[in-house]
């Protein structure tokens, strides 16, 4: 078996269950706000936004969580996900490393995405939901819930960052076909959007933002339209935990241990899906695999964010939540080229990585172009840039350990491929995209602009 | 297993050789012609454009030929590639049919085209070959081969087709990222490419030409530079029937056989890989699957065109060859979306037609789009507009078994994605997208634009 690069499960193998980190997390979970009050919110107060079978699962201490069998149906469609071994990039490199990455961008909206839409719009679909709205950043999470949508004949109103509205038309494109209506962020539609115009009439918009107008449009519908969000929620890392299951199967097939699992990081979903059943075995049966979070120098939310109380969404009507933050009112270096651009990370994800349970590290942007064109060229697999960032820093794992002479075993997730985000490339091998850069007073200047929490006894 | 949709095979499953149809075809090959002389060529004639080691296999008559060891590596980068069963189609379709694809676009590059230019690039790197030169149309052969040449470190040079060049900046893009040099063609590189553009200025570009470029390029470099051709010659067909003998095994894992393999053709690789394995069990075997290659109305080779010799490209610099063709000027209308806009046919594969032993259909744009979109929003993935001819003659061979009650086994390739086609999505959904009509005077012209050819006795 020793020259084989692909490890794949059948049907049979796909997970029957999702796994729960909070059934085994030391870190107590802190409280969510109610962004008006200021107290924890109740159900009901997030009853205008999800379904409460996803309020349920959001709060469940179970350690496993049945896979819906009309789930697992729509999963074989491109689960379970190949585990590969990327012998040319090792070779490539001169590594004695053993580099493993596990391919989520056969999935047919191109990402791990599609993990977590497929049963988000399942379960709004038999809460009797009739459509449902959600933001969308670089596209890979609307064009997910496009998918999911029509699988279930919802509707969906995706609101599109402009900027990459505008950069990137087959996304739009392909939601579209997916039967997905998509908007321009910010638009006329909410007052979120129209104050926004009305400010700066060019605005080119934000994640934060468009989650705004997202909620908005949902928490007025009267009911009948639910909202969707693609990462930082625990119902979302949840659904994403199949990654790491398969994975844990997979390098039982190809006889390794992983000594170090590497994923990017936004709001926490990819990483957190193949991290936390490696850090389960670490927590219950005596594994110590390093688990690495990799951000955009960019958007450093972990590395030199705050921890601390904030909004989720600029608009400041999103719960305020515990959590490595930028501040909710942060917006990215434009000239950063690809997503991650969250102001800040999943609570579940944060609490792990105060409580040192996670790592994390931060990567700049021409180095995470160079490693992408370095595993295309070696591996063919054109990746998207925010799984790049995992890529760079596998890629330094396996030169530390061709200095040390390690026989190290790394795992990283390959989150979805770049075929929309060629523009991107193009800039990088034509010298254009910079790196980027984030000015110290931008982090010095986070505490003042967190809100004023007192917290219950 | 009933629930079983996706059929996978193993490393170990791939095949370790292809399959020479000319081994078992009761069609004697034609002979083919030098362009200049009319005489038939030598393989001397042939060595300009290609190594000694192809043109070999070109005129191979065993019945299996081996699979380098070093392509079966790279082959296993995303081979054995999935076989699934289209059961959300079916249910949508209301059909008894059994619908099954095999999915090609799993390659790195997006198509079944890697299938050869993985063992292209090799065979010209081991016969000494320092770079290659080649056409693209749509720019799946493109991307194929950049991939390839990069994997064997070759230069290559690609003459893209103009209109597809300005209207496809991914592809480029990737062809780029690959790293290979692109051209739109006409370019002023080539004595066949500045004579188009002192005709025609703003000349588009034709595949013909474009084919014209590159062989130039190969011709006089002194040997140093060999020409790669994605389609219409017999080692391209014999490196597809990979795919075919892959179908073959997880048609067997699913415990039934087709009644029709459906595949689109162009220049006719796609539908040979898939189908020669099938006709070979057809002609050895006793099986009786019907065959049924799909072709653009706009350029309906084998269904309107005529059966005679003619060249392979508009310069008349590619040898001249019996085929069903259109002309070798023949340029397909221009509201003609997808690719398969090649002007002739395979010469084998139109030997076989002629015979008998395959049929063929046409197929007109704005119903390909339809099944398309429909397929889409049933099996989540996004097709190539080339592959979803193949799925509009499923769609239609699965309506006929509804009509009839027929438990039908169809079987077609979808041999590639659609991610860098969505701006033909988008002009199809916006209802910009005409249908594609050709004149009859186009098809009764035909004849008189054919070269003369006097035959050796």
């Amino acid at each position: 078996m020793s020259d084989q690069i692909r490890f794949l499960l059948n049907d049979t193998d796909l997970p029957r269950a999702w796994y729960n980190i909070n059934a085994d997390s030391p870190v107590a979970p802190a409280p969510v706000l109610n962004p008006a009050t200021k107290e924890p919110v109740t159900p009901d107060d997030l009853a205008v936004l999800f379904p409460m079978n996803i309020i349920e699962q959001e709060v469940a201490t179970d350690r496993y969580i049945d896979i819906p069998e009309e789930v697992r149906e729509i999963y074989k469609l491109w689960r379970p996900t190949p585990l590969m071994r990327a012998r040319r990039l090792e070779k490539a490199l001169g590594t004695p490393a053993h580099i493993y990455y596990k391919y989520e961008g056969v999935s047919p909206s191109g990402s791990h995405k599609s993990n977590s839409a497929v049963p988000q719009a399942y379960y709004n679909k038999i809460a009797g939901t009739r459509a449902m709205t959600t933001e969308t950043g670089a596209g890979q999470w609307g064009t997910a819930l496009a998918m999911a949508c029509q699988f279930f004949e919802m509707d969906l109103e995706v609101y599109m960052v402009r900027v990459s509205y505008n950069q990137k038309p087959y996304r739009r494109n392909l939601i579209e076909t997916y039967g997905a209506r998509i908007f321009a962020s910010p638009t006329n539609r909410t007052s979120v959007g129209r104050a926004a115009l009305a400010q700066v009439p060019d605005n080119p918009g934000s994640l934060g933002l468009a989650i705004s107008e997202a909620a908005e449009v949902a928490a007025l519908s009267g009911g009948h339209k639910k909202y969707g969000l693609g990462s930082v929620l625990n119902h979302v890392l949840l659904h994403q935990t199949v990654i790491g299951e398969e994975a844990l199967k997979q390098m039982d097939l190809a006889g390794e241990y992983p000594d170090v699992v590497i994923g990017c990081v936004g709001g926490g979903s990819n990483f957190s899906g193949i991290a936390f059943p490696f850090l389960r075995e670490n927590l219950r049966n005596g594994q110590r695999t390093r688990l690495l979070a990799v951000e955009p120098a960019a958007t450093p939310s972990m590395t030199r964010g705050v921890y601390a109380f904030d909004y989720g969404d600029s608009a400041q009507m999103a719960p305020i939540v515990k959590m490595y933050t930028l501040g909710h009112d942060f917006i990215p270096p434009s000239i950063h080229a690809g997503g991650l651009r969250y102001h800040g990370m999943s609570p579940i994800l944060s609490g792990l990585y105060n409580a040192g349970l996670i790592e994390a590290t931060a990567v700049r942007q021409l180095d995470v172009f160079e490693a992408a064109v370095q595993f295309t060229r070696t591996e063919g697999i054109l990746p998207a840039p925010e799984s790049a960032h995992a890529i760079r820093t596998a890629i330094d794992e396996a030169l530390q350990a061709k200095e040390t002479g390690e026989k190290k075993v790394i795992l990283f997730n390959l989150s979805g491929h770049g075929h929309f985000d060629l523009s991107a490339y193009s800039s990088y091998l034509s010298g254009q995209l910079e790196d980027d850069a984030l000015p110290e007073a931008e982090i010095t200047a986070i505490p003042e602009r967190l809100p004023q929490v007192s917290l219950p006894a």
